[in-house]
C-alpha cells in the first residue's frame, strides 16, 4: 500500500457527488477545491456534464485520465458502489465525507466498506470533513462564514469535524496558521495514529494538535507518538473525560471511550501534553509550534501594567514556573534608563507611560540575563506611548534564542496587532493566565525532550 | 458628607490639569468627557484661557458658578494644594488620576492627602482612571484605540486602572455593556465597600465584577456583601494569590495582600462568586447580569456538533451540574420532528444539517421540560442551513424563563452574530468549557440566594 502522501498531494482529484446547486455539500467541496487546488479536478456527477466550468463525467471509471485521490460527498448507502468502482479505477486514496455509517448505528454499512477497500484503497472517514492545507480546501463550510487559516506550522488531526473546522475559524480570525488539518470521522482506516507517523516526517508541521473521542489501538498510539514527540510536540484535547462523556461519546461516534485516567496516564507515558479545554489546545500548540522550549523553570514578566503583573506572577507559581532574581547586572543595566517610579525586579513593571523604546531596551537586559530562560511579554497596546514599532520590537525578541509570549488585552486595535505578531510567530493571547499557561506548556515540552 | 451620588451625577466636572495638547492624557481626559458629559464642563490650566472649545480657568477658584466633581490630572507633588483649593470652592467629590502616591513609595505624600480631605472632600484615587458610564467617560486611553462598551449591567470595580480599561476593550468588542466602571486606584477614601454599597441601590446594575488585589477593611468587606449578594450577584477575581504575587501587589500598590486561603475562606462566607482567572471574570459577569440564576444542578445541552456536545458535558459534570433524562414527553415531542440521525437525549444533538426551525422546535420542547433548569445551547452558525433567523431563535428563549447561556465558535462571521446576541442580552462564549462554566456561575448564584 502507498503511503498517505496521495492524500496531501494528489495530481489529480475527483469529487463524487459534485453538485450544481450552490449550498449543497457536493457544491461547497468543488468549488472550493477550484479556487484552491492546482491539479486536475474532476466533478463526478451522472446528471451533469459540466459544473463550475469543469467537466463533469458519469463515474470515475468515465474519466480518460488517472486519478489520484476521490472525494466521496453522496448519500451513505452509494458510498460502497463507488469505492468499488474507485478501486476498478485504481484510484489509492479516497476520502468520504458521506455520514451514515457507524455514527447513526449503521455498522453493518461500516464494516463492508472496511472489508472492501481492505488492501486495496487508503480511506479518510467516513463522516468526516476532509482535508485543508495550502492549495487543498475540501471544507464545505462557506469561505464568507468560515474563515480560512494562513499556511503555518501546526497540523490538526479532529475527530470531530465540527469542533476542527470551528476552531480553523478562530485561528484564522487570531492570524494564526495552518499546515495540514485532517478529520479523520470514523477512522474506518486511516487514524490519527498513522497521520502522527506521517506527521512526523512532513516539514511543514512543527506541532500537532490532536482531538480525539477514541483511540482503538493504543498500544500503538504510545510507540508511536513516543518517537514523534522527539521530534515534534503533540497536544491532545481528550473528549469524554466523564462517564456522561463517554455516554455522549458512545452516541456521536458508536464507539465506547474509556475512562479518563487510563488516556491521561498513557498521555503522559507517551510525553503528549494534555489540554483539559479547547481553548488550552491552540493557545499552547501556536506556541509550541513557534518558539524554542524552555529550557528549566525560570521565566521573567515584563509588563506596563503593574495588576497584570501580578496576575502573571500567580498564574505562572500555579504552573510551577518560577520567576528568578534578575542578576546584579541586569538590574543595574535596568535603573539606569528606567524612571525611578518603574520597577526593576522580576515582575518588571515599565508602568503606564512605558514607551516602546523602553520596551526595547528593557528586553535586551532581561533576555541576555542568564537567570532567565524565557519571557512573559505583557504590553498595552492602547497607551499612546506605545507605537506601532513595538510589533517590531516583539518580534526581534526571536533573536536571543529564548521561548517568549505575549499578552496583549483589548478590542480591534489590539487584535490586528496580535494578528500582525502571529503572522511573525510570535503567540499573542488576550488574558495574562492563557500567556503563562503556554510558556508552561513550553517548560512542559522542555521536559518531555529532556527524558530517555 | 454627601453620598456618592456626586461622583456619577454630577451637574458640573472641572478638568484640573487639561491640557491643550492631544496625547496628553489631560488632552483626552477633557476631549472624552466633552463628546459624553452633558452637564458643564470647565478646563481648569492657568496657561490657557480656551480648550477644545471651552472656556479655561487658572484655578477652580476663579471659575464663576458651582463644581461638583473635579477631576485631577496634575503631577503628583501640586495634587494636595489643588484638593485645598477644591474644599475651599466646596467641591463635594473628586476623583485623583495623578500617579505618584503610595504605589511608588510616596506613602507621605498619600497621608497627606489623606489627612487634608477626611470630612471636607469624598476622593476616589489617586492613581486611577477614573469613571466610565454612559454620559461620562474620563478614560484617557484614545477612544480609536481603546473601544468603550455600550450600556449595560455590569458594573466593574477595578483596583488597576490598566487591567480593568483593557478588559472594557474586549468587553465592548463582544458587544457586552457597563453599567458603571470605577478605578479605585490606591483607595485613599472611597473603597471598593462603599461602591458595593452604593451600587447595591444602582436600578442599572444588575451583577458586579470586582477586581482586587488587597482589601483593607475585610470585616465591614464580608458584612456589606453578605447583604449585596442577596440582591445582586458580585464576582471577584482576586490577584496577588501566590506569595510571589502577593510580593508583586506589594510593589504595585504598596499594601499588603494577605493569603489567598482567607480571602477565599471570605468570599466564600459572603455569598461571592470567586473567578479564577481574568476571562472567568467577565464570562461570569455577562451571564449574571442578564440571566436568572439557575434553580438547581439540572441542566440540558443542544447541540449541531456531536463533539461539542461532548465537551460541554464534559466540562458539565467536572463542574457539579447535572444532564437528567429528559421527560417520555419531550423526548416523544422531540422523534416527532427530528431526524433518525438526530439524537432525542440528553446531551441533544440536531447534528450538522439541523435548521433554524429545528432549532426552534428542539429548544421549545426542551426549555418546557420539567426535568431542565437551564439550557447550554451549542449552535455552529456557520452551516448554510443556519440562517439569521437563528439569533431571533436564541434572543426568544428568555420567554421560557429559565437560565441559558450560548456557545458558538469562530471567526468574523460568528463574531458579528454573537454580538448581536449579547446586545439581546443572551450570553455569548467561544468555547463550549466556557459556555458551561458561566452556566456553574447561574447555579452557584442560585445556591447562594437560598442561604439563610
Amino acid at each position: 500500500m502507498p503511503d498517505l502522501e496521495l492524500f496531501f498531494n494528489p495530481k489529480s482529484i475527483a469529487v463524487v457527488g459534485a453538485s450544481r446547486t450552490p449550498g449543497k455539500i457536493g457544491y461547497s467541496i468543488l468549488e472550493n477545491l477550484k479556487i484552491t487546488f492546482k491539479g486536475k479536478l474532476y466533478p463526478i456527477n451522472p446528471q451533469a456534464t459540466e459544473i463550475l466550468g469543469l467537466n463533469a463525467y458519469p463515474s470515475v471509471l468515465s474519466v480518460p485520465e488517472p486519478i489520484d485521490l476521490a472525494v466521496i460527498a453522496t448519500p451513505a448507502e452509494t458510498v460502497k458502489n463507488i469505492v468499488i468502482e474507485c478501486i476498478k479505477k485504481k484510484i489509492k486514496a479516497a476520502i468520504i465525507i458521506s455520514s451514515g455509517f457507524s455514527e447513526i448505528g449503521e455498522k453493518e454499512r461500516e464494516l463492508e466498506l472496511k472489508n472492501i477497500s481492505k488492501g486495496k484503497i487508503r480511506i479518510i472517514g467516513p463522516n468526516c470533513v476532509g482535508i485543508y492545507q495550502k492549495g487543498m480546501d475540501m471544507l464545505f463550510f462557506p469561505r464568507e462564514r468560515l474563515k480560512r487559516p494562513a499556511d503555518g506550522f501546526i497540523s490538526h488531526i479532529t475527530q470531530s469535524g465540527a469542533v476542527g473546522s470551528t476552531l480553523l475559524d478562530v485561528i484564522a480570525s487570531e492570524g494564526v496558521g495552518i499546515a495540514k488539518f485532517v478529520s479523520i470521522g470514523n477512522k474506518v482506516d486511516v487514524d490519527e495514529i498513522e497521520l502522527l507517523d506521517f506527521l512526523e516526517k512532513d516539514v511543514a508541521t512543527r506541532a500537532i494538535a490532536l482531538y480525539i473521542e477514541t483511540i482503538n489501538r493504543g498500544k500503538e498510539f504510545v510507540d508511536i507518538t513516543k518517537r514523534v514527540v522527539k521530534k515534534k510536540p503533540i497536544v491532545v484535547l481528550k473528549a469524554g473525560k466523564t462517564s456522561k462523556g463517554q455516554e455522549a461519546v458512545l452516541s456521536h461516534t458508536g464507539a465506547l471511550a474509556g475512562p479518563a485516567e487510563i488516556y491521561s496516564a498513557a498521555f503522559r507515558q507517551a510525553g503528549i501534553i494534555e489540554a483539559k479545554n479547547t481553548e488550552e489546545m491552540f493557545d499552547y500548540s501556536k506556541a509550541l509550534a513557534n518558539q524554542p522550549p524552555l529550557a528549566d523553570n525560570r521565566i521573567a514578566i515584563v509588563t506596563d501594567g503593574g495588576g497584570y503583573g501580578i496576575l502573571a506572577t500567580d498564574a505562572a507559581i500555579q504552573t510551577g514556573l518560577e520567576l528568578p532574581q534578575l542578576s546584579d547586572s541586569t538590574i543595574k543595566t535596568l535603573k539606569s534608563f528606567l524612571p525611578p517610579h518603574a520597577i526593576a525586579k522580576n515582575p518588571v513593571d515599565l508602568t503606564g507611560d512605558a514607551t516602546t523604546e523602553r520596551y526595547q531596551q528593557t528586553l535586551e537586559a532581561v533576555f541576555k540575563d542568564k537567570n532567565v530562560s524565557g519571557v512573559v511579554i505583557i504590553c498595552l497596546m492602547q497607551v499612546p506611548t506605545i507605537t506601532d514599532g513595538i510589533i517590531d520590537v516583539l518580534r526581534d525578541c526571536k533573536m536571543y534564542g529564548k521561548p517568549f509570549v505575549v499578552c496583549a488585552t483589548g478590542g480591534s486595535w489590539v487584535q490586528e496587532r496580535a494578528r500582525k505578531l502571529e503572522g511573525w510567530g510570535v503567540p499573542v493571547y488576550d488574558m495574562p493566565e492563557r500567556a503563562v499557561k503556554a510558556m508552561a506548556a513550553l517548560r512542559d515540552y522542555g521536559q518531555i525532550l529532556k527524558r530517555k
